[in-house]
């Protein structure tokens, strides 16, 4: 078996996908243990960088990603996690975190799921 | 307008999803200049953080990427394309990157869509 090639770091970028929507929602990283813990327990769970500390997703908000599949690339340094996604993924209150696209500028297109300033 | 916020090496991960299948394609990385050159050309460009160069996504296999939509992710720090994928977007005849899931162990689960050996 192909083992996941972690970077310097230890971390590889992982790109989570709503099964339902098929929407791109984020992406966040992953250490050995948060692809471990995803594994055993069914719930997304990543490294974050800034913090640098492990998280389950959704540990503050109760927005919780429940993982139907986890996929690795050809390089095997990219993870794609297919989730059903709780309520939004973004902390902004947004469905997912792509909520602008680009139009000589950049417009915000995106649903809000829920009011962030109630949430956090 | 906020700005992209390239890392220290000058890069953002570009997330590819293909907009007919809503597949998601592969992830790469992009500089500033692949951006502008994706904008520019409405094709997608990328930066090879192996090769150290810019390239244009099928300039070998001529499996191009038409880009419909540029996103960019709350953080500033994450590029999404919505493309119409020409072929394939995987180097090794996979339609997409994300050809193996997890099943105790990696298995294959995509599709192939041409023969790696006869194209490059």
């Amino acid at each position: 078996m192909e083992e996941i090639k972690w970077d310097a770091r230890g971390l590889v970028p992982a790109v989570v996908q709503d099964e339902r929507t098929r929407d791109v929602l984020m992406v966040a990283y992953m250490n050995k243990e948060a692809f471990d813990l995803t594994l055993e327990t069914g719930k997304a769970h990543f490294y974050s960088r800034s913090r640098n500390k492990l998280w389950l997703k959704g540990e503050s908000s109760g927005h919780t990603q429940e993982v139907k599949s986890v996929y690795v690339d050809c390089d095997n340094d990219t993870i794609l996690l297919v989730v059903d996604q709780k309520v939004a993924a973004c902390h902004t209150g947004f469905w997912s975190c792509f909520y602008r696209v680009w139009d000589k500028g950049w417009k915000i297109v995106g649903k809000k799921a829920f009011d962030n300033e109630k949430v956090y």
